[in-house]
């Protein structure tokens, strides 16, 4: 990261849109769960998470506009571009809460593994909350639906994200189906760290003992080097007792 | 592990917690395939199971009492507690049974590899065994259920823990569901563990060919140390002829 | 790659094939989508279609041709000839476009994950679209067939790929079922190539952990030869004081 | 391999069993597709088919006897055993065939690499086909069966072994269902070593990195091993001319 000012703006902000992520994720969630809403209600949550969506936009802009390098900050962040024009599809509104992912990661800094974990842990979770939302919301008035209820979009993201898909439940509508792209997306890579952090953890034992080889090596190199520091120590003293020899040599008797 | 007071409880207990856990798997196993149980013989059984439930409940208080570093302990075995407490979802309580691989696997200590391998296969068909029970247990009485028998339990955890999900049999209930999940992250482990086995294989021959790196440059260094040792005393030999010559300078004609 | 030859060739071509698969994509692509051409300009299309076969032929004829090691070169290019006769079910036609893949991969040197992730989702995104087409091409006017728009043909191509497989559609001809197989082999692929992606991330700690050692071993090595030569000199030195004085010897009073 | 018998046997008859193995697959593929067979000629297949299987017994039984170590070999070969007792399973008996590959396979030693993907590629190509025509054999006739042509059990085991599952197709009978479970082993199988090849052919240069390095520390290790042989010879250059001075000494005016 060379961009010293993002990373300013960075540590400035990550509690308030963290905040705001949570406010939108409780906001969505209330407005999809309470059915009952009044329409005025339901209208007033809409302009929350509008307001929301605004002040996202605003830090997108506030970061392009502090970028050194402005083209290439755009092109390495197509994916924040992309969570933001997400809302356009209503139901895919709320993945964006799982930046706060990354903001609450930050907090735990102590082990590579460990993190790795949460952080795995922690975007199933929520990207697999945040879908059943969405593909309640999509889905449920739709003619032919079979995800008619929260606990049934659940168990159809459980389902998704393994790659198992029974096909009991299936979304039928276009948003329901991008959100259902979105987790199995999440699903290849959630096999695909899961497999990682296992071959990483039998792998491990290469990584000790190659330190182990070059531990030694050092060490070896090390008492090398003393012994060299020995040999040039006595060299010196030869040569010294040697310039003594030459230093007589006038005196030898040359006439 | 630094906690020698755990460490020594649990070799205590290995084999009595082995010996609940069969216990445990033998009396759920009859309880659940034995239909034509007298609803006496069932309560007597349920407070078996409840009898082993409250002993291995004592085990983890036990080992908390024990814990020198008590936060963290709870912190890195909330799994098991999770397993402990999972037996309010009735179908669930066998998954306890797993931890009995664990003790087995102590007890083959030769190598890695093979440990791995026993550890996978035992896990797979201990977790996929209890799940067809689990499973059964929940959705045989439900309306709608596709799983009614234990070969059809059976069946459904193959297509399941596989990843495959046919959708021909699939839970129903909320209890099957969450055994459903539990196994679907055991379908993800295996996967994970499978691949990992083998890339590690693949990879051995990076580690032997590191290895037979760092063993030549051992052996050369020790070569090129057992030089210097030859030149050091090659050197102290000059010296000492040098030091011969000097002392005999004074004698030489000064006048 | 020993075959200068070729790859003069395949400089000189890169751009031409890229174009010719351009074309025949966007040709394919009209043809399937719209319905309702003539059968003039349905047949029109079709010799489009043919003619850029052709010429792929003529270029896959001409490599074995500067080939210098001609079987050598057939045998490690057997998926070229695969690509070549796939027409034969001519809704595979279009797979041979993923080649371009590798024409576009060749401009972006910069970095191997880089190219590593254009490459995966460049491909999966062209495999993707063209098997949705393939798929829509065979099915749609078979009996029971339960893909029938675009729509449910990308849908059906998402929940291939990903190994979900929920099975709400799925192909019922020959030839449907001969792109599903591609794609599922692309999705194995997929799978295999995220998780390789990210267990090297995972490990790129080791090779830089192994990289700083051996930058040590290294370092230590060049200070080790920098004293030698240091010693050397001294030797020498002490070597021409002792010539000095040995060409002083006639001199001495030998009388 | 520390058994030099078992060794010797398998040279010997490498490939009769590729033969009995050819003629043993021949057989079954056409009892199972040809259906017009009258009773007697298919009880004469039967013949041939046990038969077969009494030699593959014949060879596991020699191999035992020709083991050292006994029951290390039992051990280590349980799927030898496994394999040879399937048949009591009808549809199983054609998995055997498997074992063929690894003969065909130590016939082109040349690269790791290759040789992987070829067993990779035989060893799925020839499980598929085995188990369509396993499946088949258990299903076509069961009441409620989705696979009776030889054409479904194809299609069925593509979408099996590839853990897609849709579910449009799947087996009914004890018999099918464990020739799935064997598919699906298989396809968790083939994915991890996809991952795992891929993984490794990201991993290949850090091997190469590694190897570089090691190879940058021996030359520097030889080129300081030259180093000390040349302050060596210098120093007993040193050394002989100190000699030759000490040799004069006692001509030195003492008197």
């Amino acid at each position: 990261m060379d961009e010293p000012r993002i990373a300013a703006w960075d540590r400035r902000v990550d509690w308030p849109l963290t905040g705001l992520a949570v406010v939108f994720l409780a906001v969505y969630t209330w407005q999809v769960l309470q059915r009952s809403l009044s329409p005025g209600a339901h209208e007033a949550l809409d302009v929350v998470l509008t307001v929301v969506w605004v002040l996202l936009g605003v830090d997108y802009l506030v970061r392009i506009a502090l970028a050194r390098r402005r083209r290439r900050y755009v092109g390495t962040h197509v994916l924040d571009l992309l969570i933001l024009l997400l809302p356009v599809l209503r139901p895919l509104r709320a993945l964006r809460v799982v930046t706060v992912i990354g903001v609450l990661n930050r907090q735990l800094r102590d082990d590579f593994r460990g993190r790795v974990a949460v952080y795995v842990v922690g975007t199933v979770t929520l990207v697999g909350f945040v879908s059943a939302l969405g593909v309640l919301d999509a889905e449920r008035d739709a003619p032919g639906a079979t995800i008619t209820t929260f606990g049934e979009a659940l168990w159809w993201t459980i389902t998704t994200i393994s790659t198992v898909g029974y096909g009991d439940r299936y979304p039928v509508t276009f948003e329901g189906r991008v959100v259902a792209a979105t987790l199995m997306i999440a699903g290849i890579a959630l096999l695909g760290v899961v497999t990682a952090s296992i071959a990483s953890w039998f792998l491990a034992n290469i990584r000790s003992t190659a330190a182990e080889a070059a531990r030694i090596t050092e060490d070896e190199l090390r008492a090398t080097s003393a012994q060299l520091t020995e040999v040039l120590a006595e060299l010196r003293a030869v040569s010294g007792r040697l310039a003594e020899l030459e230093r007589d040599r006038p005196t030898r008797p040359s006439a």
